[in-house]
């Protein structure tokens, strides 16, 4: 069972870029291009630049850090800040039209928690960045088929106690559409604890604040910026409102793979609360981070018991990895739960992901040497857990058990 | 309906390189490094050198000139001059065993000439520069589906007649394994008459000599290699007895999208025969080369008629698209007829492609202009054809009529 392991020579920033990270961002920057209003002899152009930069980047930062880098770069190439800005304008128009009979089918739900839960995670398909975007039919394939999947028990149960029990939760949103669905589990878990965070500039097609805005989302949590215009979280580069989320939430949800991969491996614990739970709701978009989820997409695969923590990293339970033996690892659907250390909010330093030609220079910040050494590596094999272990898969009739008893939240509406 | 054109602002080196062939060629990069015997920090160090060097190439040159470029500098990087070794040794040895079993049904055809060109299409589908290789599966698959798909009457009786008459046949062949069922036709078509190309040094999974005898064809043809070290022509880059060939052939076979990229839009013509007919045999493995061919892969696309050459350029013939509607793009079927012009082999230069970090300086060759002055571009509407120009498909009708009234070649065995 493949560990996520912090390791000390390279870890910090989160997921290392891999070979297949190199052609994955490069397949980005010719999509990106490829649509752009400019010549073919500009676009090449671009691409050049960005071929140049992606040679000179620091591979061991993380794949969102990549993104960062040379979607700023092509950015100011193309003289255009955000051009992104009509796709995610139209991802959030069908969302919305698709919402009304969605929140019905969550209302109607006999586990309406869980199944808004579902349809959060469902509407990560729409992902320009990992994939060329979701049609209608996409994201309604991509939901119907989250809400027929298997539920996984011991997942449910820890996250309906956590966020029973959270004062203040964070909720760290992804995509632009994509938002428009969470606010079906932001409902359930009760906006008036929530603070909802989106990206701090333009970057793919991750919501900004003006698409939480359109998305209808200010009207019904607070709303804050990660800071930065990177497709994950790094908390060195974030705002101080998004630190402040960060060191007083009892539980953060993470959407999408770009938090992820910058959440593990990396330092966020040094900023986020003591014993914070937190969870990733995300669809696999690559096969990297399929198989650092589990030698086969169909296991059960654990980290340590979060009762056990064994040190200062961020040992993350794999909770469930739920993928219908016809999909593909693009639609995979995977649940993941992580805690948070014993460390409180660092010292903060604003980070540039660096891009040379625009960045030279690449300074490790101050803090690291100190936040690594409070962290060590996870134990690689499952200890006691409460949640349990198992390879197995989770029987049809404890799915129906979990589907037919919900329990009841207190603060469902 | 799209082109071939003869741009005379970048020509002659074949096909541009385009933003999706940037993409590929990283993700050949990628696949090349995965299965390298060096450790996942040498790998990176490779990709980034690979990534500078594409960085600023000269991207008016053709994917398979990128190819070869950035194919050497990893050689160079990884100590290997040949690391396809092993991977040709075994498409080598799976295509021996299946030989016996794709000879008999083809002699068992109605039409073996046709048969045998429909099995050396089909083993084009052994390609690890634009996919993964194939196995025993995928090439029975690929047969399977090259003999039972419709046939093309135009196509079928030109090729018929210009290997009934030629005198001289040059065959460029492109895989190891591959070459294999090139036999095949070889026999059919008159090995005497015959001169079989292969790669004039490792270069991806394409046939070098060593592979051609591993295949047993040094006993049937006579064979050459082209000089270089491409996955496809270039004339200026020949050994004298390649260029010998091309300019002494009456018909010329190129297989694989290698050979059709460097030679259309490219400059073979000035060392080709004059009025040597051209077919070309592929299995398409890009969207880019699926769009040159046609708007609709199902469409049948023509250019102007042979009999009406309207300059010195390459007027390729379209003749036949032939997809099976459930096929993707890796796996439509090709075949091509082209012309080449009234020029005779012209003067040689050895050119090689430029890779920065490897070779910095860029040349062009001296006969450049000269060549370029007697290239056209071809008719941009379909002229009087003889071959006629039908965006319909062919009828089941006549493609019963087709398999089942075979013309008998006076060479065949």
């Amino acid at each position: 069972m493949p560990e996520w392991r912090c390791d000390d020579d390279t870890g910090g920033n989160g997921v290392k870029m891999t070979l297949g990270c190199v052609t994955c961002s490069v397949r980005q920057i010719e999509a990106l291009l490829e649509h752009a209003p400019i010549d073919p002899d500009a676009k090449m152009a671009c691409m050049k630049a960005a071929l140049a930069g992606l040679a000179a980047f620091d591979m061991n930062l993380s794949p969102p850090a990549a993104a960062a880098a040379f979607h700023a770069k092509i950015r100011d190439l193309l003289g255009d800040e955000d051009p992104y800005r009509e796709l995610k304008r139209r991802s959030t128009q069908v969302s919305l039209e698709l919402f009304p009979a969605m929140k019905a089918r969550v209302d109607a739900s006999p586990d309406p928690l869980m199944a808004a839960l579902r349809v959060a995670i469902a509407g990560n398909i729409i992902d320009y960045g990992a994939r060329q975007g979701a049609g209608r039919a996409d994201i309604l394939e991509s939901m119907e088929r989250a809400l027929a999947g298997d539920a996984d028990e011991d997942f449910a149960r820890a996250f309906r106690e956590d966020a029973a029990h959270a004062e203040r939760i964070l909720y760290v949103g992804d995509n632009a559409g994509e938002i428009v669905f969470d606010r079906l589990l932001l409902e359930r878990l009760g906006p008036s604890r929530v603070v909802f965070a989106v990206r701090g500039g333009p970057i793919i097609n991750d919501a900004t604040l003006d698409d939480a805005r359109a998305s209808g989302l200010d009207g019904l949590v607070r709303i804050v910026t990660t800071g930065a215009a990177l497709p994950g979280v790094d908390g060195r580069a974030s705002s101080p409102e998004f630190l402040d989320a960060l060191a007083s939430a009892d539980m953060i949800v993470f959407k999408g793979q770009g938090n992820l991969e910058t959440v593990i491996d990396g330092e966020l614990d040094g900023f986020a609360k003591r014993g914070a739970r937190m969870y990733f709701l995300l669809k696999v978009k690559c096969a990297y981070v399929a198989a650092r989820l589990g030698k086969d997409l169909l296991d059960i695969a654990c980290l340590p018991a979060p009762s056990e923590p064994k040190g200062h990293g961020i040992p993350l339970c794999r909770q469930k990895i739920r993928v219908h033996p016809r999909q593909s690892v693009a639609n995979a659907f995977v649940f993941c739960r992580g805690f948070t250390s014993t460390c409180t909010a660092g010292s903060v330093k604003k980070k540039v992901a660096p891009f040379p030609g625009l960045d030279s220079a690449h300074t490790r910040p101050p803090c690291r040497q100190t936040m690594r050494c409070t962290m060590v590596r996870p134990t690689p094999v499952p200890g006691n857990s409460s949640w349990g272990c198992s390879r197995s898969k989770i029987s049809k009739s404890l799915s129906a058990s979990f589907m037919s008893k919900p329990i009841p939240l207190s603060f469902t509406k």
